[in-house]
């Protein structure tokens, strides 16, 4: 018989079996386990689903702006690697990554090859970490409100939160202490620039103290760098493993570094990376190799091609034009149509601010009209622990154009206005 | 001051900080989880190392043939993704995967895309179900040997791993009725064709005693599927979820199907897929979230277009003939070479078989001189549970070209007789 291509088998023998169908049903509800039950949709997830759906002016997602992508450069990237690479570009590789590409990072970073993994996005990443070092009750302290993939990634493996208070300038680092008992935590998360949902970014002064704090109590911190090079203005600070340095080059240092190439070149490749100590490094090869092998080596070709051949470094200036533009225009529109009593960040970067509403009113409420009204945002409570931040809501400003951007704010505008007087 | 490009600060405030170094140091393994100590090295990686190094034929691997991915056709792939679909091809898309290649998948297996879930790699796939089904100190049926790669994924978890027996027509189902006791296994795990490492393939007869078991005991089946459509001789067997059907369509069906893009297109593009009732694909989308936020976009859009443009349907008989060459080639050169004593499989399809040496020869330490001898394979030991396997060797096919394998398989043959009669 001649053999069939395509990947089912379905027709090979018909209805010819034998399976006694009296015990057919399996109840799935039975068979998950414990930590599944920890394990959450997200709102951002459902709002998007909903503005995927119809016209709409987003400002829910995390999204960059997709026509600024160079896509004859990925295209000519793409084509160039498979002529000078070859067939092993779409081979199995090596599940720390490809040589070319860890040697770009350490290089950024100044340190060696052995302290750099390349993850599978910098979601990935956060997950490793996780697995590696927290055990079901273990604490880690995050800023609240703090990246909601990070508690999604971590909340399965029953991990204690504790929120730290962050104000306009981060972190703050001197309320720390007050959270050590009554069991050291195993580490700080947190994102030094432009933090989403917030848009702050960590000073200098707390940078330091937060790296003697845990030096002190030998606490790793998770230093999670998505939008660094995503400044509008001021000076660029130092990242907390560059001033754990000296530490980092004798395998002591205490901080782990993430980042991704999914604002500075397009998140669709899905890479990003760690760096850190090698003994760290080593076991999260070992959680990286069950849980994925390794990532595509044909993506990290590509990407390590848009980042040497002068395409990634012509994009971010792009980048930063467009969004800083994207940004004035939402802080003008804020300015305009917002009502008194409603306050926002004012971010030096990134691609996010938190706005606050009076207390009285409940975000999560206030989505359903503003839908209706064709513009979407992310409420902040769920950003938030302890159920604080109710009246707070998540804009992003990367994604959509200026002239939308204030079409959107005015709408949303309305509907917030609506709510304050109610 | 101008802004720096790149992705490290570090040049930017120099050594201008006021970290105090007294407390410099962190001790990692203070830090790890339990899990991380279920961490293991996997010995393939090592042998893959040696033989990556240096001149070597190597039976190590379980690589497809590079020299036969049409690389031209991905190029122009690549090209035409980005031309017809454009910007979105590079941007996040959905956790399930991108509906066009889940509808494809979908109607191979004749189930809706609710059913369908794309996973990085079959590996992210098998990471998950754990994940999501189990619990530390449950128990999961798996075949003796089996895939290495799903004992790594799933040992963190605290599993216990239960071996059923298994012999040259795959798992002996007749035998599973004993292994309920003490505590009803979770889930029963197999290859049912061309297993790796041994090369069988589970008989019409056993997949349906399997089923009804499974459906007896409520008990989940995973059929991990990457070989299917790599058959040399016989007719295609009906995957065991197809046997479900009928229970899949009501998302009452036991068995959760994992299929792979790997060996009938290129690794190097990581494209898996789940298949199976819709509750449990939730769930996984929910754990996929958290662990790396969706596949590669872009890749999920090439691998339909090689799938669905007739590239993959060309190159699938392609790799048939090859490999079945390959196969043809070692199992004469097994019959020319190696010693009375030996025995092994004569696989329908798949990539690997298991070769079988006299009990007295330990095939670990058959492995230093044989890559003396630069050859390399990997030992079966490892493949099995409960310490058997210690005189069985997997070797590979479908990497080496018949020559090399006749060459390799008749200095292997040397190292072998000397094991042998020492």
């Amino acid at each position: 018989m001649p053999q069939r291509h395509g990947l089912g088998n379905q027709e090979v023998l018909g209805n010819q079996t034998e399976i006694d169908q009296s015990n057919p049903t399996m109840n799935w509800n039975n068979l998950y386990a414990k930590r599944t039950r920890w394990m959450t949709r997200s709102a951002i997830r459902e709002v998007l689903k909903v503005t995927a759906q119809r016209e709409i002016i987003s400002f829910a997602g995390g999204l960059p702006a997709a026509d600024l992508f160079p896509l004859d450069r990925v295209s000519e990237a793409a084509t160039r690697v498979l002529k000078t690479i070859g067939p092993s570009a779409l081979q199995y590789s090596q599940t720390e990554g490809i040589g070319g590409l860890r040697d770009w990072i350490a290089g950024k970073f100044n340190v060696q090859r052995e302290n750099v993994l390349i993850t599978s996005g910098s979601q990935q990443a956060l997950d490793l970490i996780g697995r590696v070092i927290l055990d079901e009750g273990d604490r880690a302290i995050v800023e609240s409100p703090t990246y909601l993939a990070l508690l999604s990634a971590w909340r399965p493996l029953g991990v204690e939160f504790i929120p730290a208070p962050a104000d306009a300038d981060g972190m703050q680092v001197d309320q720390l202490e007050a959270l050590l008992q009554p069991q050291r935590p195993k580490c700080i998360y947190l994102t030094p620039n432009f933090q989403n949902p917030q848009g702050t970014t960590l000073t200098q002064e707390r940078r330091i103290a937060l790296l003697e704090f845990a030096r002190k109590h030998s606490i790793a911190i998770v230093e999670d760098n998505p939008y660094s090079e995503l400044r509008y203005r001021g000076a660029s600070l130092p990242h907390l493993i560059d001033l754990d340095a000296d530490a980092q080059a004798t395998n002591d240092g205490v901080v782990i570094h993430v980042g991704t190439f999914s604002k500075v070149l397009m998140p669709g490749l899905r890479i990003g990376w760690v760096v850190a100590a090698s003994p760290l490094i080593d076991k999260l090869v070992l959680a990286k190799q069950a849980a994925d092998l390794h990532t595509s080596t044909f993506n990290q070709h590509v990407a390590l091609e848009l980042a040497t051949n002068g395409c990634m470094d012509e994009l971010i200036p792009r980048l930063r034009q467009a969004y800083r533009e994207r940004l004035e225009a939402m802080l003008a529109a804020l300015e305009a149509h917002f009502p008194r009593g409603a306050s926002w960040m004012r971010p030096d970067g990134g691609i996010f601010l938190l706005a606050t509403l009076p207390k009285s009113v409940n975000t999560t409420e206030l989505l359903p009209p503003a839908l209706e009204q064709n513009v979407a945002f992310v409420p902040g409570e769920e950003f938030h622990l302890n159920g604080e931040g109710r009246n707070t809501l998540r804009l992003n400003f990367s994604n959509p154009t200026p002239g939308k951007i204030n079409a959107g704010i005015e709408r949303l505008a309305e509907v917030v206005k609506r709510a304050c007087s109610a």
